[in-house]
């Protein structure tokens, strides 16, 4: 369960209103890479994590951290709406240009819906997905998608660092590029933790026996192109023991993909190239032998 | 631009029908890690890469082949849905209990919407979104993407396998998670790649100068955990020349989000703790000095 | 910010798995009216509210709880989900119809992509979305929103209680039932706080005063309806000192909706009843004197 | 069924054109509060009713009005857009700035979509969803639903009321103001006859007599909280006869969530804390005995 | 503005009830191609239409229409979801797989979320979007997407026909059925009237004049492609006086899409291989000439 | 599969950057009639259609083509981004309102997401989604969406066409309106030559027998409207030997939707009007003898 602190994290305050980049802000709460991913996505791998200790308590330890996040800049967002303009009229932005250029270019949402706070969405006004994020129960393709997600939040976070002169925001922002900074280095490390105590290899191959190796170490390149002037297409791979290389790209059989007969009854376009169609009955499940009968021999003893 | 080549990548020959697995490979379509996440990721991706050569051709290389697997996929499963109950009656699913299975678990839509098909949708029935992907112009945190995409995939495919024993479907599978293997590699290496011909450093970290390096280096921790007892939180950071470690989750401000006197035009409910709220005119981005003024100084020559 | 406390709330421990269940219990989590719509809600409540006190402090009290439940029920659907088929062929499904019903109803998601976990997604799959929660800034319609919420979320939870004999599952249940008894409650009481403390009336009316009165008070009905037959067409009004009534439902205009002539570059399919169209250019909102004129005039201080 | 009347129900027709002020209204159509939401949630609500008489003729009655909102709104938005710039270079834009604020804020949509009329979105372009509206065949929560959500709306409308000062805008919003204020008091006065009528309690307690009476009527703080001096906190429940109270919020058990062991082929990352892992087979629903057992007992009379 | 009647358009009554059909006949409220879209569509197009009469009148006359057909299947969903299983243990399903089937099958929020009654949703849960419908103002644009989607409309209508037996059922999708026939019909020949009342071309062709007449006539083909040898590219076409023909795909230019030095503030990768980047400033829209000075020449009578 | 060709299919090459246009040219990448859509759309159905030969290349043909549509807009999004603005300050947008607009105007997500690329997503940053396609199977319904988004689509491009004056956008438009002209030529004359190769009818009208032939020939009009003054409520119909003709929209049953007494269990509001509800059991579907009982006869022999 969690409680919650009465002091944000980091102090949050604009040393004035600027709407417009409130508006930018709202990348950071509600975008793909925003706090409100990172939170979640780490509240519910720590959650489905199946080993109490280490990763469990440092997943959850950083999950609590980001919610704090969400509400940072949150109060930033709520603090650089102040004076926004809420009132106005054809000839007020006709005689002011700047009132109207903000007046277009703020998140009216700002005003209409939220009435001057911040919004769960990101800065084109899109609402945050429940689809951004994962947590596969898998700590090595986890971290690997923390770190990514990490790595594209500092970055939105240090191109919107350079969209304003605010030392109050500015201040904010370099908190928040230093804890991305950390994060990242915390799940590439943990990455490297879990090789080490033997959880997983340094790519995730499970069924690696059964892969067909024949294809699991060529580049497959488009007629024209350099592709494979780089070290992912040339020397040793990083598991199992291959020469990564490359070739053109080209099909491995002479499948077509001509598909089946329709089913009459769903009135696909069809011309009897492929003989008639019969009317789908399930019988690909139930195999030759029905169902019914297979129930029959199961209680009777017989059959399978 | 592309060409379609009438072949497909892989065989995609089921030996027998399944009309239930058909709606769970839709996972590997149109899921958050399904091939149009790779494809349409890697295309964007190429077309906004700033680097002619090697990059850039790999890039859009991968790109093409994934649309292949979107293809071939998307045929495995038209072939799986061979024979898939279209006509059914009360009677029939109260007698032929594996019958009335089929009807409740496959994909509805597979027989009302495609008609025997592949749909642009997650084994749920969710429509692929454009919000899975991202390309962000820097190729460090993308290929970072990439290879968590990959990795997610991977497992995914993983999965599925051994969730069927039909030779045709374990060998196009045992195809994909060799190429996954290979793609995982792929962008690991490219991340080698790019450090070692100095385009960027190990983690994303522009604007690094003005992080501030007081948080860029320690876990937060809640308060029983042993969050601090791995790699991530002892020894020396991937960047910078620090010493990771740990601390108990603090504030580091006594801000506690109180936000100022509303607007009274938007209604916010407030007790005028904070003295009274003025109506927003946009001024705190004009300044102090209104934007005609501003004007007139500049068609002037005068102020600023 | 937060801390996370790393016991549950409540015990969340079924008697034996269950996937169908689990699948269903997704509702509680990601529906409309699950846990992650208040816990979101009531944090982004609490940032944007501007009075510190009791208010604030409450609904970030309830806030904290609602995440706590999250992660309650995602340790249910997790170990409800021990046990269920990540593997099976044609033959077992055929072979065992109930093995084949759990494999058809269960979310195929809980295996291939959350490992046996749970998902920020609804009972049918559908990721929860930012769009389904509210903070207005305005407590009362807040207040009426959340008890809304925590309504429609008991009567899910009391169908789902109906809909299990797990005594774990029921337990955990019964909990989340009386919570929110309490929560509706809860927020009602708030409302009439609200009204006591002379920070709104009953019902949200901002801007009263240019309401057009006539029209506040009437039941507009269909030719044969009995809905005049309640309350609400009847007696005195909530707000204002009127008599409620009503009356068969009829246009008060004769406008019938005709448009302007279009704009010629928009294509719009015309005959020119209207008059012909001219092209835009903006001049609607900078009135019958061009915008340069205007600026003309401030910087000279002449016009307007 | 439903019938056109070719008559607006109220006058819709702007002083001049606004095209800034069309996008805004789009939140009124197409925003999670605005006259979709309302008019589909009683249409689907009136539908559902289980009750001729009052109550569904009522629901039916004010939903075929909103739906008569839409067409008002979207009305007045084609007529806001008359005169919108459809044809620009950036030589006018940078000439006049007026023109450049409304080119980059309007909606492009309305015009390169709806060819300058309304579209079913919100003012940031979000389509509205199905997923706005809920009808759950229990009158009580529906209608605090429907409470909330007229309740919503209106702040809205009364806060884009006071960002226009044209006259035709003004006297259609005086309208809906005034139509928002009765159906608030509508919905409000619907559950008072509900409760007279005794078809329920004052708030949602179905399944109550199971309910976990020791956590029904209480608050549970964070530490620095002041959110039990309301009368949430104290005095009487509004069901059951208890006294509201508070207390710290503390865990009610010593379960940390730990999961059991993971089923090996699903690949979670497990280091055997728990045990070995075994393959789910759907056991946990079929139970110690085999559900073919299950069915021969059946047939023969045994068992169960 | 809309009245209610309060007979439904055709009778819905099943003859027993079907909880899985209830699932699938979801697709044709809330899908792609359900009442809903087709009902919202023509509602938007209506309140669109520039011209008073014949087509506004006849848009707005199928709306109506449409409406009832989402009541009428409305409460056919409800009615045949009688008796479906809100109640059940693990021992019920292991015991009577056919209720285990359904249990599996059915849309479980039909119980959870509605209670018994219709959702605003698609036959995989997927709620109804905006984004489904187009209004362009455009008439001959949009009745085709009209007649596609009472194609579509009709696809699945015919295709849920043949997935049930029950006489009620058959009767209302008979209906439906002919509703759908006449539709088509009735869309396609209001594209016949436009053209014969010189309203539009027989196909899109706005701006005809400029469009690049080199390519408006050939087909594009892949290198192993029997593409060209339909009336598609034989033959006169449809507008100018051209002849139809294809040719291989080929780039029409040498044009390999490298893109300019990235701006450094936005950390794009870059290897200085187009030069140096410098630093967005808009001036690609202000020009040559800065925007202050434009105003300047604007107030002072000089410069263009 | 597919192969990527370096060159662009035409160039896509702006006379000079202009960051507002790149942002409405989105609506042509990812709008519900962008790009995206009909090439993802043509893949689908290329992969669903059932006959080898000219039909399935020709769609085959013209998927390839549309993705390169979509990197040639993608290219010239990118070099429309140009200098657009990425740093700036609230100083700079008051002395320069042409710079505001552009900062207001722009889609954030082309500095702070994409880095200056395109994204995939429309003009109001709405990420595409794959519920805007279809592929049925059935090639004259398909055919007919292709013709209505190719038609949709060049409407579109038409009007973004009219919004610059750049002449390297205008050229690269002038080249996508030719092919959008041949691209609906294409579809109207394949639904010609499917109709000549006798594979369908002019309408869809599967299940053509059963349809109630007394309700697919009239138009059902409101109550004052001259809607049957068209074509399709005159003169004989486009299938079946029927003439069109137009009456007053009626019900055609007395059945206003009563539904029948509600389970218990979902506490659905209900006053007893229909008898008393009955729980649930699934028994619709397994009828008036249970499934166990059907089975047993089964195995017996026996029953039906």
């Amino acid at each position: 369960m969690y409680r919650h602190v009465k002091e944000l994290q980091f102090e949050a305050k604009p040393e004035k209103p600027d709407a417009l980049y409130a508006m930018k802000l709202q990348e950071l709460i509600g975008g793909q890479f925003g706090e409100l991913t990172v939170t979640l996505q780490y509240m519910f791998q720590g959650a489905n994590c199946r080993m109490p200790g280490k990763y469990k308590d440092m997943i959850l330890d950083i999950g609590a951290e980001e919610l704090g996040h969400v509400e940072m800049i949150s109060v930033m967002i709520a603090r650089l709406l102040e004076g926004a303009p809420s009132e106005t009229t054809a000839e007020a932005a006709a005689a002011n240009p700047a009132l109207a250029a903000i007046l277009g270019g703020m998140n009216p949402q700002h005003a209409i819906v939220s009435g001057g706070g911040a919004l769960p969405a990101n800065s084109q006004g899109v609402p945050w997905s429940g689809a951004y994020i994962v947590a596969s129960g898998n700590l090595l393709t986890d971290f690997r998608s923390n770190a990514a997600a990490e790595g594209q939040g500092r970055l939105q976070t240090s191109r919107l660092y350079n969209m304003t002169d605010d030392p109050g925001v500015k201040a904010m922002l370099q908190y928040n590029l230093a804890r991305d900074t950390y994060h990242q280095q915390q799940w590439l490390l943990a990455i490297e933790q879990l090789v080490q105590d033997g959880l997983c290899d340094v790519i995730e191959d499970s069924n690696a026996d059964i892969e067909n190796a024949e294809y699991n170490h060529t580049l497959f390149q488009n007629e024209v192109s350099t592709g494979a002037d780089g070290r992912w297409a040339q020397g040793p791979s990083l598991v199992g023991n291959q020469q990564l290389d490359a070739q053109l790209s080209v099909p491995f059989t002479d499948d077509v993909g001509l598909l089946p007969a329709p089913d009459p009854k769903l009135f696909a376009t069809y011309d009897g190239n492929n003989g008639p169609g019969v009317e789908g009955d399930g019988g690909g499940i139930a195999g030759p032998k029905g169902v019914v009968d297979k129930l029959k021999d199961a209680v009777t003893g017989e059959g399978s």
